[in-house]
């Protein structure tokens, strides 16, 4: 904790100057929703400070420039996230039993940060994403490979559907998850549906993918 | 075909000028190249001259302002997509056939303007996309929810599989063709996986949806 970061007087309405690990933490929530909703390029160390309730030599102080804000970004909120997902993912020795560990994990980090699928559809997914080339750095590729690998030998033994691309089914389930809630809005507008009830999207996602797996 | 424009010596290296209807199916495409590649925000108007190898007046000239121009290009370039997409759907009788008709459409313009996934997805999935609003006034809305209601019906005569959300089953075929194009080059670099193979890929999202759609 920096707690010898001097602590500004805030605006009016705000909430009391906390201790400086929680500025920290504020800037880096304001940092993540700006990035979300407008994207990193469109998006000024003076617009994050002013939503944190902080100047912007405070912004300076704890991340001392953009790459160290675009690092601490990804390495304390999304990295964490990931590493959930994929944690101890590639010992289970089940086909299906992968599918429902991933799905329910990645349905859970995109609960937990409302945030995310709009975050990465714009900076990581996007051609030209300001956090791609870092995400790929972080990404557990082995562990990702182990699993297409899994998922590949399943189906030269016969246990998966052979009309599928064993090595797309994560990408199926990612495309599933995401893109209802990447075009959320758009769909609402379009379907005239109310939000998206996750626990019945989510059994959508799991039994679609089950009963397509198998032969 | 406006042939009474003053046609302008082009640069060095550029293809001779030609027809009127010719450069502004040029600017056309520098715009769509444009706004797919960099957003629409960050695209101007001489930029779209310089690509098209015309000045920016002749863009005035064809399309008036950039109101013009968004407008064009939904019209001429996005609408009749949309619409050989939708084109008889919903009097298919049949919910498999429903879906192969769809997902194949969905892939064929898909491969026809290969720009498709990045624009959609920066400027009409993305919240603030600048095309949403007129992508939204220009969708054939009553053939999708006529469609819906199709799945709804035949899931509740038993027909198809009851864990699936009957409205969402669209969305998830556009989702499942839709992101690895969008994701493409980030999906390389992870999965080390050379192009996406699109007759491949089409076989396993319709074995993937037929499968997962039955009881």
């Amino acid at each position: 904790m920096k707690t010898t970061a001097v602590q500004k007087p805030l605006g009016k309405g705000r909430p009391k100057a906390q201790a400086g690990e929680n500025k920290r933490e504020r800037i880096l929530d304001s940092a993540v929703y700006l990035f979300a909703k407008h994207g990193v390029s469109e998006t000024t160390v003076a617009q994050i400070a002013k939503k944190s309730g902080v100047t912007s030599a405070m912004v300076h102080y704890y991340f001392k420039n953009w790459d160290g804000l675009l690092d601490t970004v990804m390495a304390e909120r999304i990295v964490p996230k990931i590493k959930y997902v994929w944690d101890g993912i590639e010992k289970i020795n089940s086909v299906p039993e992968i599918l429902t560990v991933f799905i329910d994990r990645f349905f859970t980090i995109m609960e937990e940060e409302p945030l995310f699928p709009e975050l990465w559809n714009r900076e990581i997914f996007n051609v030209g994403g300001n956090l791609r080339e870092r995400f790929i750095n972080y990404y557990p590729v082995k562990k990702l490979q182990a699993v297409q690998q899994i998922f590949v030998q399943a189906q030269k033994q016969g246990q998966i559907n052979p009309h599928l691309q064993a090595t797309h089914i994560i990408v199926s389930a990612i495309g599933l998850i995401i893109f209802p809630l990447i075009a959320h809005d758009l769909l609402s507008s379009l379907l005239k549906l109310s939000a998206i009830d996750k626990e019945k999207y989510k059994q959508h996602v799991k039994s679609l993918i089950e009963k397509g797996l198998y032969t």
